[in-house]
């Protein structure tokens, strides 16, 4: 890029200010007008979120479980990532029609792939049942009794809701219980896949770019949700922008970010970087056991693709949160800034109780210590050898259903089951026996070798010496038939009694561990208790000290962030400029994967067949731009959109130097990654010439 | 870096122009003083360089042979890169003084280390002689015999130059035969080293980053002059800059940059860059055969470190050189203005015979392709197995000293000779004779696979058989005494006689293949000569189309070149920011060869003892920065000087995307790197403490 240029384009963006926060809808109305519209925002932000009627152009912001999507027709039409849709792909995918390699583009809406399994769910209403749920709790109860009290409450509004047909509710705890809503959300089910490039193009770049800046995957694809075999028609959904973004453009990005941690005092974030550094151990040994095991056997190697790839990701993501931890100093922070409330608290005797609730924390924290290494090891399982992740769930699912529906661990309640039986048999293609027995002896070394106070004894009784671990393991592959699919959907049916009668070593395994991992939801649960007990006190004091509005941690719930287009420095003396263009992801083809391209997408690109989708100062395609937005997973597919409420984008990963702002946002690497929407239409129209859905899109 | 902060330093830099041309000094003249002022120059061109007196401030920029320097005192001390005093330190150090682990800093004048070998040249005069050379080809020579004639003449001129004692003259050709200049210097030949860093600060970064930005080398060593054993006086000489570097800073490149080719043609460019494919297939077969025949054996390594940093150099040199040609699309551009060049001349009567000499040069490289292959190979003996270049050296110079003075190969004169028997000496600590033996076959082997009509008959018949060309190497090894120093030297006096006699089978062979040498020089000179006949004709044409000054190729005389302190973009979505700072330097340390740094500057960069050496806008000490003037190999030491022409850096590379600027100037990625002096000073004060030394500098 002309350094001219550049410079003028990042006057712009240095003269705005980055923004943390990832505001409840409810929370938009407690911001300061006035600061939001010199952020950008043109809009009145009573038409994000109205308080008065409980909705807005949020309510356009859908959840596909997991993953964020948005309405961008007024037919139902609505974009997310490729990653998020790829389930459908899968599902429809033969090898003569490879829809996963080639990408897919209905012929017209007749021609649309309908999904057996994913479906989406759409803001309804939101309740504040702070009261009902801690009236709940009966006195004198202790953490454990007073958690289930709470999550029995919980369990009877969700049913309540759920009365009304194709509801889905939850009752979500924001900060650890400082207050308790219920959220309402409606349910389609009939979810089908419209458009989604080839893999090439949206995974671009790979395990390789994964993280990484510049970027140029096209993550993206688009679907449309039918509710009655007619398209659905939102109330509210996000016209597509007119203008692109230029560096130092404002954008909001909305969605359902799952979890951060900036709430935790210093010491539970402790615990937590611990509990990233076993990570990094085990799922590095589990990366190294897939490859060795799989290596040369194609079927081995396709079989664990999947599972190889979402280990990665969570590998990568640990040792990015420890490197973020360590280079942004962020415990030492954390204590900083807790010290500075302790301080400020100290005079007030209003907030005594923040001071207790920190020391009880902390000692919640030293507590839990005490069987840490055999807790962590026994809540990887589903992580590991599917094998002993199956037989421990068909298990458990046949003690819990003896329970009452509303009694049960709620993995385990009715309106889960189905959803679980589907997983159990989706399983299936994940699995290769050689790395699962590698996997499964993993585990069992891993329990043998834990510390004397901390033993599991079933894995101990199973396996007496170290030396037999591997006969002893290959043997219970020989003997059972959880990994038998049809098997295994029988078993889910059978009540314990049933199982038991079948003699089958690995079911009769897993008999003796699931004791265990329900002491240690036990110990979860009773450790959720005392966090519900004690965090509220803390965060009241921690936002008075603050003494303007704070976003709580991200929790699943709808939320929507602020911020800009904007580069940023990975280190001395590099500047990453925020948007990357088609010509760049030419210059990276190599022409093997994870760097080639679809011919006719290179095709065009050399051809510089742009048509109205280049940038004016780009005089290029743009295709991933970043924005300093404050996002997290979850935040997956969120849209982006402009100060007029219109879509510029779909967000999809972080930067490397970013992964870490779960335990604090750093505006300095607080970046974002998101396709451009010019992108998407680009290859819409002069890659695959699909006039009836830019016309469905609004584009004439 | 904040991006506003970014912004407005680039904001400055991107309204000045990127300019092209290594000046010389008389054409510094000549170039439009408002532009140059308007580029940044505050003083007179005149102050640069006064045609009257044939001097000015360039006087002050020295020739170390091979580097440039520039002094910067008035007694003396002059200013170039540590690489290029690197032999001072070899020469001195011991196991018990590693001046070069430890670096150098005198205790004051009296401690300066004595260099037996390096020498310092400076300008003194330079005198147009091209109607004296031209005057002295005989009518109907033929090629060969023209370049001879002008050899001689050269030759002649250069004996009656340095009649004058201390003169160190040359007569330069520009642009092939435009204009020839003596060029009449003043040699030093005592000089002392007076400090030079650790090697950990002069090569941080070593290999990998060589050629690379962001860049953290401190590149720099401070030597001085002695005449009669006295502090030598310049008249000129640069003080240092009061005020440091910021993007957008004018800058002046003053030194001596070896060679390029944008004089070239087409056709001619196309042939060197056949050289550099086949620079890039041999040393890297050269590099591998080293490595592989000294690992794991610690005296092997150390023997060939030397020759495979060279190599390493000068193969990474050539894989830049392509790709940037493939980049840069230079050939095709090349050819582009060409077509322009004729269809101007063809209206144009007296550029008619430019149109014949490009077509004669064509034709000149097409007749050099019958051989091409052969004279590569021969042409890389040096470069290859010592035994071989230094019998071959030996044999060669012992036919040589058999004619008169005049009519030798200009490199075995008298006023060579001596120097050539300290480079044979020296050559003896970069021996090691399993590799030397591997690059020995490699040679053989690479002639035994030459085409039909190119074959080297000596080569044929020492090794009559592939499969023996391994014992036979091994014979020659075990049988010459060429690699015995003692006896080298005493070869290096004999006649071709006395070398026969001795029956050395090594010396036997060299017997053989040495004339094959000089039939290769005599190919080589009538090519010369032709250039010198038809290149001239067709500069005037593409000169004249230019209407304005244009720059001749670099020949290593003394150059300027003027641009401007700036990053640039090296890929889609990044760009490089300018300036690298010694926390920059901090973060890459490893600990581990090449990112370790002494514990003293690790220290004070901690501690941020920056002294007064900081920017005030990087709020750190500055280490390296880019700026886009128009450099080559040569420009190692290169003072680097403000507007005021006061020093601000030491130049010592250019970056990888600019490695084929030796083709063509590109303004996008045209950035050379330098040390800046206030990283000098900042360890000279705050890691040294070497006051004397600041004082002399004249730093208070």
């Amino acid at each position: 890029m002309n350094p001219r240029i550049f410079a003028l384009l990042l006057a712009a963006a240095a003269l705005l200010d980055a923004a943390e926060g990832k505001w409840t809808p409810a929370q938009v109305l407690e911001l300061d007008r006035t600061w939001l519209s010199k952020q950008g925002l043109e809009i009145p932000p009573e038409r994000l979120w109205d308080p008065k009627t409980g909705e807005g152009l949020l309510s356009a912001v859908i959840s596909t479980g997991g993953c964020s999507a948005a309405f961008v027709s007024s037919d139902g039409l609505f974009l997310t990532n490729h990653h998020c849709l790829f389930g459908i792909l899968q599902e429809h995918s033969t090898t003569a029609n490879d829809f996963i390699t080639h990408g897919f583009l209905a012929s017209g809406p007749e021609g649309e792939l309908r999904s057996k399994t994913t479906r989406v769910t759409m803001p309804h209403r939101f309740t504040d049942v702070t009261k009902d749920v801690l009236a709940a709790v009966p006195a004198g109860a202790d953490d454990l009794a007073r958690y289930r009290a709470i999550e029995g409450k919980q369990k009877q509004l969700v049913a309540e809701c759920e009365r009304a047909k194709g509801h889905r509710c939850r009752v979500a705890a924001f900060d650890g219980g400082l207050y308790y809503q219920l959220v309402d959300a409606i349910e389609i089910a009939d979810v089908r896949l419209v458009y989604a490039p080839p893999r090439s193009v949206g995974e671009f770049g790979g395990e390789i770019d994964n993280f990484a800046w510049p970027r140029h995957a096209g993550d993206y694809a688009i679907g449309r949700a039918y509710v009655n075999g007619e398209p659905y028609r939102p109330k509210y959904w996000l016209p597509l922008a007119k203008e692109g973004v230029a560096p130092g453009s404002f954008v909001m990005v909305m969605g359902y970010p799952g979890t951060t941690f900036r709430a935790f005092t210093a010491a539970e974030m402790n615990e937590l970087k611990r509990n990233f550094e076993r990570r990094v151990d085990l799922y590095g040994e589990f990366i190294r056991t897939l490859e060795e095991t799989t290596a040369g056997k194609p079927e081995g190697e396709i079989a664990v693709a999947a599972t190889l790839k979402s280990l990665n990701n969570s590998f990568k993501n640990a040792q990015g949160q420890l490197q973020g931890l360590e280079r942004g100093r962020l415990l030492e922070k954390q204590a900083e800034a807790e010290r500075a409330v302790v301080a400020w608290a100290a005079g007030r005797p209003e907030f005594r109780d923040a001071m207790t609730a920190r020391d009880g924390l902390a000692a919640m924290i030293e507590q839990n210590g005490a069987t840490w290494e055999r807790d962590a090891l026994l809540a990887a399982i589903p992580a590991g050898a599917r094998a002993l992740s199956l037989a421990t769930t068909v298990v458990r699912a046949a003690i819990e259903r003896q329970k009452s529906d509303a009694e049960r661990d709620p993995a385990y309640m009715d309106r889960e089951l189905a959803r679980m039986a589907d997983r159990l048999e989706r399983e299936q293609k994940n699995y290769f026996e050689p790395a699962d027995r590698a996997l499964f002896a993993v585990f069992v070394r891993r329990a043998l070798g834990l510390g004397a106070r901390e033993r599991i004894a079933s894995v101990d009784a199973a396996f007496p010496d170290a030396a037999g671990v591997a006969g002893r393991v290959a043997a219970l592959y020989a003997g059972t038939q959880v990994m038998d699919a049809v098997q295994r959907r029988a078993m889910f049916g059978e009540t314990p009694a049933q199982l038991k009668a079948r003699r089958d070593p690995l079911l009769e395994l897993a008999f003796t561990i699931v004791p265990e991992q329900i002491a240690l939801r036990d110990r979860q649960d009773r450790t959720l208790g005392t966090i519900s007990r004690l965090r509220p006190a803390w965060r009241r004091a921690v936002i008075a000290h603050a003494g303007k509005p704070v976003a709580p941690d991200a929790n699943s719930t709808l939320r929507v962030t602020f911020g800009h287009v904007a580069g940023y420095s990975p280190r001395d003396a590099v500047f990453y400029t925020p948007q990357s263009t088609l010509s760049g992801m030419v210059e990276k083809v190599t022409g093997k994967d994870p760097f080639q391209a679809p011919a006719n997408v290179l095709a065009a690109a050399r051809a510089r067949e742009f048509g109205r989708w280049a940038d004016p100062r780009l005089k290029d395609v743009p295709v991933d731009f970043l924005s300093d937005a404050d996002t997290t997973g979850g935040n997956s597919g969120s849209p982006v959109v402009n100060g007029k409420g219109e879509l510029v984008g779909a967000n999809f990963d972080r930067v490397w130097e970013n992964v870490a702002n779960d335990f604090g946002y750093n505006s300095a690497v607080a970046r974002n990654v998101i396709t451009d929407v010019r992108y998407v239409l680009w290859n819409l129209d002069r890659v695959q010439h699909g006039i009836w859905l830019l016309r469905d899109l609004g584009v004439e």
